[in-house]
C-alpha cells in the first residue's frame, strides 16, 4: 500500500478528524507549525468580532462587569487547569510567559531567601535562562540532562526546566525530578509551552510548585496570545512575586498607596487584561477542552510514529533527534541536516509549513486537532522530492529572513 | 441663549466635529470615560477582521514576516513617538504600563547604583507606587506636590510621576521637575497614562530620561490595548532592564544560552508581542495621529471650559478638584461628593457615563475627537436633575460592582 493509501486509512479511522473543520486553514497549505502559532478556530472570529463590536464599542467601559472582563484571566486560567493536571483556582491567564517567568523566579527566591541558584539546562529555551540572567537576586547554574541530578544541591532555590524541549521535542520526567528538587528543598517550575493541550501533564500528581506556559502554540490562542502561570494551592498564602501591578491587589479600586497582594493566584496579575487576546485564547481553550487530551495525546503520538516511520524509509538522509519513544517526547519530531535551513524554505514554497530552529534542525509539530495523517505523508514525500531533486540548494533558499 | 443651545453652536463650529463619524459610538449613551477606556475607531474592526482571518488564519507563522508582526512594537511606537515630543526611535510599544513601570524602575536603579530611592507622590497611581513597593532593591519615598523639591536630594535614584493625575487631573510640570531632579543627579520616569493623545507632552524638550504610557485610554487602542515606553536616546548604550526577554535580545532566533540585549529601545521587549491587540492599537494611534495633537489639545481645553462654566452655573453643589487653568490640567474635570458613587450610577442609568474614583470622586473625562459640546451639556443637565430629584439616594444607585 502507498504511503499516501496508508495515510487515507488512518484518516478514515481518526475520531477526531471532523474537528479540522473547526479551524480555518489555507486550502493550499500543510500546516506543520502549530508547535510555533496554533492555527484559527472558526469560532475565534466570530467571538472576536463581538468582543471588538458589542463589548468594546457599544458597552464600553461597562464591559469590565457586564461581560465579565475582569475575571477573564481566572475564568481563562480556570479553563486552562484541568489541561495540565490542576486545580482551576491554580492557573491564571496573563502577560507572556517571558513575565510570567520573571515572577515565578522572583517568587521562588523569596520563598528560598537563604538560596540564590536556578538551575537548569543549557540550550533550554533562551528566554527561560535570559530570565535567569536579568535577575540580580539570581544566581545562574547549567547541567546537561546527564547532569541533573547531581548538580541539584541545598544552593538551589529553583530548579526550572522546560518540559518539552523546544528543539528536540525530548520530555523531561517532571515527576522525578519534580521529587529530587523536593528532597534538596529546591522548588520546582515547569515551562509547558511544548506541553499545554500536546502532551499528558499532571501538575499536581508531580506535586510541582509552579509553572507557565504559552497560549499560542497547541492552545490556538493566536499571535502573542496571553500566556498562563501555575501556582500550586500550598504557596497560595506565602508567595510574593515582584511585578505588584494593580490588578493583582487586594482590591485594585480601593486605590490604596500600599500593595496588598490579592489572594493566591490572582496576585499574579500586573496590568490591566489585555481583553482581545483573552478572548482569543478562551476559544482556543475552550476547542482543545472540547476534543479533550487523552484523544489529542492518542493521535498524536499515532502520528508522529506514522511519520517517523515515512521519513526513515523516504528521507533517511536526515537523522531523527527526537526521542523514539512516542511517551518520551512532544508533539513533534526534529530531524538534523546541516542545511536545515534552506531545506525548510523549499518546503515552505511548496506549501508545507515546518519550523527551523538555528543552527541545522527541521522541525515538524504534530497539532493533533487539525492536522492529518494525509498532511504528514505529503510532507514527507515532498521533502524527499526536495532532496533528491537537489532544489533547495540554491541562494534563494538560503538567505535568511528576519524572522524564521 | 440656553445651555443646548450654546454647545450647538460651539459644536456647529468645531473642526473636529467629523471626526466623531470616525469611531463606533452607542446612540443611547453620552461616553465622559475616554479617559478609561477610548471608544472603538470604526477602522478598528476592519483591520482587526483582517488580522484574524487573512494574517492568522490564512498566512499563519508566515506573517511574522510577511505582514511584518515582528516589527509592530517599533513600527507602533514610532506612531506614538511625534505624540510624546520624543524621536520615533525612543518609544516602543509592548507589555502593559505596570510591566514597562517595572522594567523602567529597574533601569533607573541599575544607571545609579550607589542609590535606591524612587520619589514619587502619595497618591500616585497606585500601580505606579506598588511597582516602587514590589522591588527589593528600591526604597519608596513619598512627598506631596508642595514639598516635592525638598525631597529630591542625592540620594534619589529616580523621580517617578504620573504627568496628569488620573483623580483630578492636575498636571505637573514637566520640565521644571525634570531639571531639578537632574540637578540632584537623579534620572526621571513620566507615566502619560493620562497624558498622551490629551494634553501636550514634549519628552525629548523637557529632557525626560523615561516614559510609560497607556493604550487604551486617549489613544484608543482597545480594552487591556499594549502600553508603551519611551527611553531616552542618551540611554540607548547604557540602559539595563531586568525582564530580559528573548524578543529584546540582540538576535532573538540565534537562540543563544547567553542574554545580550538588543540595540536602543529594543531591549525593553521581554515576550512575543501581542498582535491582535498591537494592530487595534495602531488604528487607534493612527486616528490620533491623524487628527493632530494641536487640534486636539485646543478642543479639549475649550470643552472642559464650557462643561466646567456650566458645572459652575447648574450644580454649584460639587466641588471641581482640578485646576482651573486650563493648561494646568488634563483633559478631565473631577468633582467631589460625598455620595460621588451613587451620582456617578444614576448618571450611568441615564446613559451618561463619567466615572467614579474612590472615595469620593466623580471624574469626566473630554475625549476630543468623539466627545461633542452638546454631550457635554446634557451630562451638566441631567447631573442638575439628578442632584434636584434626589433620584441617585437609593440602595439601587449605592451598592458598589466589582469594577467601578
Amino acid at each position: 500500500m502507498s504511503l499516501i493509501d496508508r495515510a487515507k486509512e488512518l484518516d478514515a479511522a481518526d475520531p477526531l478528524a471532523e474537528y479540522r473543520e473547526r479551524f480555518d486553514l489555507p486550502e493550499d497549505v500543510i500546516y506543520l507549525d502549530g508547535n510555533s502559532l496554533g492555527a484559527l478556530p472558526k469560532a475565534t472570529k466570530a467571538r472576536l468580532a463581538d468582543v471588538v463590536t458589542r463589548e468594546w464599542g457599544q458597552d464600553l467601559i461597562r464591559s469590565w462587569n457586564s461581560n465579565n472582563w475582569i475575571d477573564l484571566p481566572q475564568w481563562v486560567g480556570a479553563k486552562i487547569a484541568p489541561l495540565i493536571g490542576a486545580q482551576t483556582h491554580e492557573v491564571i491567564a496573563c502577560d507572556s510567559t517571558s513575565v510570567n517567568l520573571t515572577k515565578l523566579i522572583g517568587a521562588a527566591l523569596a520563598l528560598r531567601p537563604d538560596r540564590k541558584v536556578v538551575l537548569s539546562e543549557p540550550g533550554n529555551f533562551p528566554t527561560d535562562l535570559y530570565m535567569i540572567q536579568g535577575l540580580e537576586a539570581a544566581e545562574q547554574r547549567l547541567a546537561s540532562r546527564g547532569q541533573m541530578l547531581d548538580a541539584l544541591d541545598e544552593d538551589v532555590a529553583l530548579l526550572m526546566l522546560t518540559h518539552v524541549h523546544y528543539k528536540t521535542g525530548e520530555m523531561f520526567d517532571m515527576e522525578a525530578l519534580t521529587k529530587a528538587a523536593h528532597d534538596v528543598g529546591a522548588l520546582v517550575l515547569w515551562d509547558l509551552s511544548h506541553s499545554g493541550g500536546a502532551v499528558p501533564v499532571d501538575l499536581n500528581t508531580s506535586g510541582a510548585d509552579f509553572a507557565v506556559g504559552c497560549g499560542y502554540k497547541y492552545l490556538n490562542g493566536g499571535p502573542g496570545a496571553p500566556a498562563y502561570a501555575f501556582v500550586a494551592e500550598q504557596h497560595h498564602t506565602d508567595f510574593r512575586q515582584p511585578i505588584t501591578g494593580w490588578m493583582g491587589h487586594k482590591s485594585p479600586f480601593a486605590f490604596s498607596d500600599e500593595y496588598q497582594p490579592a489572594p493566591g493566584v490572582n496576585r499574579m496579575l500586573a496590568g490591566t487584561p489585555p481583553i482581545l487576546g483573552m478572548a482569543a485564547l478562551e476559544c482556543g481553550v475552550d476547542l482543545i477542552a472540547e476534543i479533550g487530551m487523552e484523544r489529542l495525546v492518542t493521535k498524536s503520538r499515532a502520528m508522529s510514529e506514522f511519520f517517523g516511520g515515512a521519513m526513515a524509509e523516504h528521507c533517511p538522509q536526515l537523522k531523527c533527534v527526537s526521542p523514539s519513544d512516542p511517551a518520551a517526547r512532544g508533539s513533534q519530531l526534529s530531524y538534523h541536516h546541516a542545511d536545515a535551513y534552506a531545506l525548510c524554505q523549499a518546503l515552505i514554497a511548496r506549501g508545507i509549513i515546518g519550523d527551523f530552529r538555528d543552527s541545522d534542525i527541521l522541525r515538524f509539530g504534530f497539532a493533533p486537532a487539525y492536522v492529518s495523517f494525509e498532511d504528514t505523508a505529503r510532507a514527507v514525500l515532498a521533502l524527499s522530492e526536495i532532496l533528491d531533486s537537489g532544489e533547495w540548494d540554491c541562494a534563494k533558499f538560503k538567505q535568511r529572513a528576519a524572522v524564521t
